[in-house]
């Protein structure tokens, strides 16, 4: 048979193979030796075959890495128990709509006011395409998902120091950017100045992919025209009948455009993680989290707020007290415990596990940030300016804008998401009143959009690092913590394994908290079956 | 009242007014000194106020240019009659489904397959966000729009002749395109080699900018790494728990790179036309023109095939037969005549207009292309690929694979644009008969997706210069054409104007048919209110 008749189906098995026999790295290797570049590390749904015979899982936190855990434990035959310190599943995958309360640490409470059909979420809002664990785990649930607009080129970039405060169009920045580096580069080449392209022929064909990629000449310059407009816009774009002819646009100035740095908010959309396809569950990002709570059912016990961890050579045992009304402490026993506590919140309850895995819980810090939405009487971003989605960068305090990606057209009001920032910005706005907050994003966002103040209708923020049972919003691994700790946070310590986004490369994403806990459960099922 | 609080109903008065007193160029020029660039030349509903007191308009073609004209002038209160040839409205805004039926030039007809839900569009497929036109027609329509995934990172980039024929991933090519543009031009910078960079500052900036944009290391160099594969993805990928360290990718050799030729490849989304956001009607491109035509209602007269277009000094009289039983020829009249026939059919028409305008028609060639839709059992290109929308290319014949825009994740058949071409591909691919056009795009696919030759179902191909009432595909005007010709082809000539992509200066795109029809009727209205 040969390599070009081998379905997907047969190289599925054989890369199956390779890996049970050879390790991950030789299936990787041969992977690429197929041509199939990895995409993800959910190999598919899992599947605990073995019989656990009666063992008892007690599962604390239903984010992610709770609600994976607890839902495959039970399927392969565990006794399971998920104690959530909320009044919903999901975590962090979570969503704010009209009607609903929040009430940060310190005790603020805010009322969200947003109109019904809009909301903002607090935390995750996309999903890469290749984050292919909660992509199964969506389609599992029967949440549709739309696409979500990482890069759009009408969006703003934006800085008070550069233009005279004037923003300037993704698509102009990107254009202006590419031709004054072709056209540079090009001007090196032609003059035998680079040390690089050996031969003739080398020279020749960087010299076509730069005029091509930058838009330039025939003198390899990067100049105001038609060419240059076909990629950054027009003063008047091409139309139709008579007076139709296009007017080009004047590229910025190549020192004010390298000078202003407004460069570094086109390369977001390269990075892997935010590389088109993204997509987002319709409704909003907790749909997810709301659907897996009603599959798991009176499995998960709510409103459960875990006060101590304490396991012995015979079980764990779990105190919890009610997280609203207080009252007697509780105790909740089991053969086993998957936590999914983050290490900001878990460090400061009493856990006796082995010194190595409670100083790498302890010594995780992590790092704040804050989202602020803004409800608008309409979607003048869209009326007047054509932006459809996508995000506007800003060198100001709330960082960026996004817009929303769903309703497109509509007539009636948008949520924007007016600010998402983090370190020290994060930190000034949660120290001010959610008035403020609002009033700070409202200052920044005119700056870009004159029309928000006057169709302003409400907002709502959510800094993470003021969530009671977060804390934070995601660990800042540096490579010398993972190297000392990292591994020691994943082993099972006696009977308790740790999962979630910290316990993962990806400690910003979903994902991680999924793959962690699919691997703390294979390891653990392994150790219960050998038990 | 200071510029800052302004109101976008204030600043498009003001524009309005500046419009009206000075016309468009110092419009334009205002319009950018506020900060506003130009994004379409779409103003709003059009508005033709004053009575034309019972003028009959009649309308040829059922195209974007013929519906829009009829009716904003029916709206106006002209009496208005359209003759379509097909027995629906659109032209090449049209979509097939399964059940349907399509005949092309020399009798060949074909049973669409497709399973309900799937469909080819054989003309126009994407709406960009700044063509305002289609987007104020859509909504009018209330034709819901979804997004439209021009660049999908996750998919390929080909070529038999490089890379051993083993096709990259769109962020494998970005990512090390950029990356070695910006190693080579900073290695230039550094070896103080550029006339550019005067100042030392200039310098600075100018390769931070390339270590920044080209994911470079601490000496400049774009190496294998987890800082390249943050672009072009890993071997393994970040994961969670124990041995979830990635693994980096290694980058291709840069002189294979450039010679591939496939970096042309990465540069179709920074087409200004091209440019994120994009959207696609939900159920397909014909579903506008669908929609048009049930507004239109008794106003258009299907299956009328015109054969003689005559005008004098008292109105314009068309001949025409049924186009699908023949029969006697029958005759229409009416004060004035908007002609949205395109030039490539029309130069076949008996019809006395001036000289000038009679060698426009005549001189204009149309380009041809074909399409072919393919439809698979399950989609492989997302289950097997992470590949969820968006465009391989390739340089085989079939020139690019589309991958479906709806539906994502679904479980049942897929289908793929297999082929959309041009050139002396199109002649090659539509003189063939259409199981044969079918068997050339999935050998072309297989080299790209293996699976295609399982999971094949059914397919369809429409070649544009095949298509009766078309003739031709976009008209290719040459900037010498332009001069010579193209505001003789606006003119009002007679009793007659015409009107269509071909009347504008986006003739590939369905905004240029709708400017080009508000422009005509604008104009016409004037005339007839003056007469």
């Amino acid at each position: 048979m040969s390599e070009d008749k081998k379905g997907p189906t047969d190289r599925r098995s054989l890369l199956k193979l390779i890996g049970a026999v050879a390790g991950g790295a030789v299936m990787y290797q041969a992977m690429d030796a197929m041509g199939l570049t990895a995409q993800s590390n959910f190999t598919g749904p899992i599947s605990l075959t073995g019989d656990p015979k009666g063992a008892s899982v007690l599962v604390l936190g239903a984010g992610w890495g709770g609600m994976v855990a607890a839902y495959e434990l039970g399927k392969a035959g565990y006794k399971v128990q998920l104690l959530e310190y909320n009044d919903r599943t999901g975590g962090r995958n979570w969503t704010l709509y009209g009607g609903d309360t929040y009430t940060e640490l310190g005790g603020i409470t805010q009322h969200v006011q947003f109109d019904q059909g809009h909301y903002l979420n607090p935390g995750p809002w996309r999903i890469p395409h290749h984050h292919r664990g909660i992509l199964h785990y969506a389609s599992m649930l029967n949440v549709p998902l739309e696409p979500f607009c990482q890069t759009n080129y009408a969006a703003y970039v934006h800085s008070d120091e550069a233009f005279g405060g004037k923003p300037k169009r993704y698509r102009e920045m990107q254009a202006d950017f590419n031709g004054y580096i072709a056209e540079t580069l090009a001007k090196a080449t032609s003059q035998n100045k680079l040390d690089h392209p050996v031969t003739q022929q080398d020279k020749e064909t960087l010299l076509q992919a730069m005029k091509e990629w930058g838009a330039l000449d025939k003198n390899y310059e990067y100049k105001k025209g038609l060419m240059t407009s076909g990629r950054r816009g027009y003063d008047k774009p091409p139309g139709g009948g008579l007076d139709s002819e296009p007017i080009p646009s004047e590229p910025m100035a190549m020192q004010e455009l390298f000078n202003s740095g407004l460069w570094r908010s086109i390369m977001a959309a390269n990075q892997y993680e935010h590389q088109n396809m993204m997509f987002q569950p319709v409704g909003g990002m907790g749909q997810i989290g709301k659907a897996f709570g009603r599959k798991l059912g009176n499995v998960v016990q709510y409103n459960s707020k875990v006060t101590k961890i304490q396991q012995d050579d015979k079980g764990v045992t779990v105190t919890y007290v009610d997280a609203k009304t207080g009252g007697a402490p509780r105790e909740a026993h089991a053969d086993w415990c998957v936590c999914n506590i983050p290490a900001s919140v878990l460090s400061q309850i009493p856990i006796n596990v082995s010194a190595p895995m409670k100083r790498a819980i302890d010594v995780l810090h992590y790092s704040p940030n804050i989202k602020i939405g803004l409800q608008f009487k309409r979607r003048f971003w869209e009326q007047d300016e054509a932006i459809y989605g996508g995000i506007s960068y800003t060198d100001q305090i709330n960082t960026l804008i996004g817009y929303p990606n769903y309703n497109f057209g509509s007539t009636g009001p948008g949520v924007i998401l007016g600010a998402y920032t983090g370190g020290q910005n994060a930190y000034y706005l949660s120290a001010l009143s959610p008035e403020d907050r609002i009033k700070v994003a409202l200052d920044c966002g005119a700056r870009i959009h004159p029309q928000y103040k006057k169709e302003f209708q409400t907002g709502v923020s959510v800094a993470f690092h003021r969530v009671p049972w977060m804390l934070g919003s995601s660990p800042s691994w540096t490579d010398e913590l993972r190297a000392e700790h990292f591994n020691n946070l994943c082993q099972i310590d006696g009977r308790i394994v740790m999962v979630g986004a910290h316990v993962s490369w990806m400690p910003g994403w979903q994902e991680g908290a999924i793959l962690s806990s699919l691997d703390a459960i294979k390891r653990l099922h392994k150790r219960v079956l050998s038990a």
